[in-house]
């Protein structure tokens, strides 16, 4: 009942999984970072931890970085340096929550010099992919407020506009803006963009390179969020999605470990809308995780969150549409249920243990990294030095 | 520290909160309708009901319909009716929920055919508003679906789009069609028009007389409703309010019971957005109410919900913008939050009951009531034949 | 890696699941109940339904009641009909939120004489329990109130505790009383019972044969339920499940429709701490559904669930415990999550078809359940008298 | 139609919030910290800002200790010198979720050894009291895992139930423990002790000293916390308050800032059912803060905090519970709403800006700290040093 597996495999060996380079750094809550023995000290460093992940899974080729918390004084030497490890430098993150003047706001800042700062860091990291030859711009605001009353909302939202358009004229050809949306954190009364619609009424005044960027932690109890995708492709504005779980708010878990059945909803959505299908284009959809492992050892818990998206993806594709679409047009609402379930209810793990193996691979990418020894040798090289992480 | 009196109540004098015509019947949960003594068995009831709130509060002059609930022979005898009364017809409500072909939808069912029905009532509506001279068609749909993989969200996007396109260019001159949209319920996987952002794509997508409804009661937990009215506001696509309170879900509790002080938010960020401003224009801002009175009192309930919806326009109206603008600017936090709480603090029942009495009403509306004897009348008189309610 | 089939088999087959007399009836929201064809008129046409449930799935072999809506004259006769076809009558549910007495309250209302006819009927489901050999009184109430100050909260736990402590009084040897919370509706500013902490509260004032309800939709949003699980069955205090699914609210769902993954993890909680162990003993666990099928067809919608819950609980006993417990113990956060997350993905349909066949079943019970005929019988048959549905 | 002045005013002489030394040092969110000038370096420093608070305000006589944060080799020193700013140091509070051992829970942690350090912890607060007089320990766990397997729920409660006991034992004359409850954050999966359901049973477990303390911001979305509190209040078993408020999850604002009306309702049932009568007693509720003043001013959003409990105070107080009774016996919904929203509505700050000149204060504190020149000295005196802080 489900869909032909020869077709499936074909598509997962063209997905690809953006890693970010901070779920190898140190993180944590507000509470406490807990810090890892063999966490990277240098940009260079989390490169190598990411190579691993690509090395073992095969679906992991590109990785996000964060400004300023990857800078160098060099990208391309940068790149080049990925290249030699078989991955490629992805989307480009800014960071405008983490210096003092941004109290009360980057680009909506109620000071003009401060917005003024804010905007030149965004274009600052357009600079970095005209070098890193990055396609994406992720743009996250931390901005809001805390307390009714104590700024304008309309007033900010122009503010707002007038820095997302500066940033999106300086744009070069093949870049795009992918901009995300967020309920609450770390601005408790309002965000300045907390929902979809904010971040898609900003990208139509934009143009059409402006896209909304889903993180799958970003919304309210109960929202429905494959329908937020659904909407954003038939749009054509889903930019990608930042992955990660949460049972409460802005967990940042794994991916796929709090709610597997919403992730494979989501990713049904997009194999029904064409998300897939662009890849690289850019009209594609980047997927990227955007994870804390906090608790957990790091490069095991980025493979495995790679593992979950690639198996909610098979059973998406699993996904007998021609039987689905058949029952929907009947209104037959068990029938069509049960064409879903079905797809959700296999065990992909020997499809993709299969397709690893025709690719070389170890079949099981969490005894391979085990196997590989780098954990030992990272845990006994990387000792001195200031571990990465959000504060670095 | 607050703002002028006098000016005060000049824009309380302007105001106009419209009356649900189905406030006034029987109303209850899934789990029972309790039936009240006294409750209209017509429209004509109903509207002599309405005629008693803005007797006695002097800001209820209109009367949102509601079909098939309010269907009759004739509209322009109706609209004849109302205006003897001092009311005037207002909101014409479409239902496409209470048909037996609806269980799967109504604009966005699979089959073509309910779909021609259910548009065909919407223009039915259209009709009703050329014979009442309403200004606006609120649409509220409650077509979704129950189980993931039950219809495909998309699709029922362009089937939803289809319609309203359809149903827009039958508006006549002077015309408007406002949007709703809801989180959840009687729908409880996908709601076709679940968000604003939804509903505001679709008011995109028709003209500019199509706007976004914001039903105090539709949301996520956690939403900030104020900032999507500052947001539509400044979008020029708030079309208006359905104003109720909730704790929980669509409680449809009185207006002002459950958060006093987000009611208040709300018409303060309609204050400084220009909300007030045009009236009965086609700029407008239409304040409605859309509740259940299902075990309080029926009339004093709507009278407390109007009263209560004044006390917090009352209190928007005293801020002192300029005081919190500079407040604003200088980026002092707890002085523009005590400059908003001070307006909210403030106790504006002896406000209210001297703006009554300058327009010769008595200062206390709930007492008026009380003492006019309409409740003991409606009980004696109203005996035999069948109570309103939603499903009648 | 997971627990040996023979041992999960085992355990399988002892399985049993109540499935509600209402759920053959019809059902809806406040907005609209969706008749089906061929629904039941009486409470034996119910039992007919149910037993096909059980005829198919072999572990649906109780039906629990609904008094009033399941009245009859002569409750013996009652149990005869059922044990004909193959079942026994089993937990009494009360409901004391359908008389017009009851808009303010049934055992916590103001006044005594309606606490007086509300305790009356509970202790005329305790006659009824004599009658039909029940184990188990199930208790909900709708108390609450709408508005704040409407009545006492504190006052209010005092009436419930008094009628409480009478119908306990009033059980036999072999009863017990199941207590279940829900958080709102239809009660929406409190509910008397709104969290197991409550129930658990007066559960520990009444004796030991009180015990905690866990209906599944019954919680706020964030609400992890399979930590109450656990710490109700550490002190002796789960009654049983009502199951369902929601994605919103009491959204009344097939269970495992919304989330299996949190079916799952509810399970593996009672494996764990031995709910799975007495049975039918004052011990045991009850897992009852209790659902609408608003819009699916009904016999179908419970096999579904039925199944779902079977598949659920196959999952959960296949979690390999002393490797579970082996990591928890050394910390390791990957591993001990990997064990359950091995049991989870497991595709156990082969197993229960397998069980089936074992057990002279269809290994397919939605199959055999459309080719037994029945759905088109009842719809021939069941032509004219007034189906059942929750107004009955 | 409100409660005699006189009374309402003798009762808020009586009143006392205790302040926490942690709102006067920095604090902020995982993504930043942002520092202010003039934030104290030392405990002693901590205790001179809060002397101003209860200078301006009259009502905030003690202070919170936090372990180790607020560590001195000599606490009758330091009570000492509380005493001559007019001061006493009062709730001590343990920390046992900022060591490198705790990453996977302290006293629930699967080592045994890692339990008897925190254990040990809890120890050292009891001496501590002995030496400071404290009456009351309080005890937030972050205990909690992450991912569904990590840990075993059933387990881990027994864990806490042993380490709860020894500590109770422990206590001594006069002293009291009380047992803080969050549902999420700095654990993602479970917490340790997530409801008060989950308190209030070990409470019983322990013995009559032994107490539920409610932090406002610690429930699920849509909890009725005035319900939680007339529920302890009545088992005897309410400790005391953690204050501040909150429009998502645990924002830590100033109580009151985002649902004054929620504040209002809490003290109400304060109020009502004796919570403000042993004040400093063995069965007195503990009013406190737990604030984050990330943004704001930190001294002046102290006083603007404790003002916002006072004037909520003082409207509970004026509540016409004669009035209120009788409405509720009467079942008259609208009219027992009625004299809870007329007290409510009621402009307090007339009442007390009059009871602070009776007591020799300014009448407004906020104007007071201002004309002090206090935050100036503080700055400038305040040079060097490392500021107080989460981690410090």
């Amino acid at each position: 009942m489900t869909a032909a597996v020869s077709a499936v495999k074909a598509a997962l060996r063209s997905q690809a999984i953006e890693t970010p380079s901070w779920a190898y750094g140190n993180s944590g809550t507000r509470f406490k970072v807990f810090a890892q023995p063999g966490v990277p000290r240098t940009v260079r460093e989390k490169l190598d931890d990411a190579a691993q992940v690509h090395r073992h899974t095969g679906v992991a080729p590109s990785v996000a970085l964060h400004i300023p918390w990857d800078r160098v004084d060099d990208y391309t030497a940068l790149a080049a340096y990925a290249r030699e490890r078989g991955l490629r430098l992805g989307t480009v993150n800014s960071n405008v929550f983490q210096d003092d003047d941004y109290k009360l706001g980057s680009v909506t800042h109620p000071d003009p010099a401060v917005r003024r700062k804010a905007t030149d860091h965004l274009l600052e990291c357009v600079a970095i992919m005209d070098a890193t030859g990055s396609r994406d711009l992720k743009l996250w605001f931390s901005d809001g407020t805390n307390y009714p009353g104590q700024d304008d909302t309309a007033t900010r939202q122009g503010r707002l506009a007038e820095a997302l358009a500066e940033v999106y004229e300086r744009l070069g050809e093949g870049q795009r803006m992918l901009l995300e949306y967020k309920l609450f954190e770390p601005s408790f009364y309002t965000m300045d963009v907390p929902d979809w619609g904010t971040a898609y009424a900003h990208c139509l005044g934009l143009g059409p390179r402006a896209r909304v960027v889903v993180d799958t932690g970003h919304h309210a109890p109960g929202t429905n969020i494959e329908f937020i995708v659904a909407l954003l492709l038939r749009e054509g504005r889903l930019g990608g999605f930042d992955f990660n779980s949460r049972f409460y708010a802005d967990d940042d878990l794994m991916v796929g470990a709090a709610d597997p059945f919403q992730l494979f909803r989501i990713l049904h959505e997009v194999a029904k809308n064409g998300g897939f299908e662009d890849g690289d284009g850019m009209e594609g959809v980047a997927f990227m995780l955007d994870q804390c492992h906090n608790i957990e050892a790091k490069i095991p818990g980025v493979i495995r969150s790679v593992m979950n998206v690639q198996e909610a993806t098979a059973k998406a594709l699993l996904v007998d549409l021609d039987a689905l679409r058949a029952a929907q047009r009947a209104g037959d609402v068990l029938g069509a249920n049960a064409v879903l379930m079905d797809a959700y209810n296999t065990d992909v793990r020997p499809l993709l243990a299969g397709l690893r193996e025709e690719q070389g691979l170890h079949p099981d990418p969490m005894a391979a990294y085990r196997e590989s020894g780098w954990q030992e040798r990272i845990v006994a090289e990387r000792v001195g030095g200031e571990q990465a992480g959000w504060g670095a």
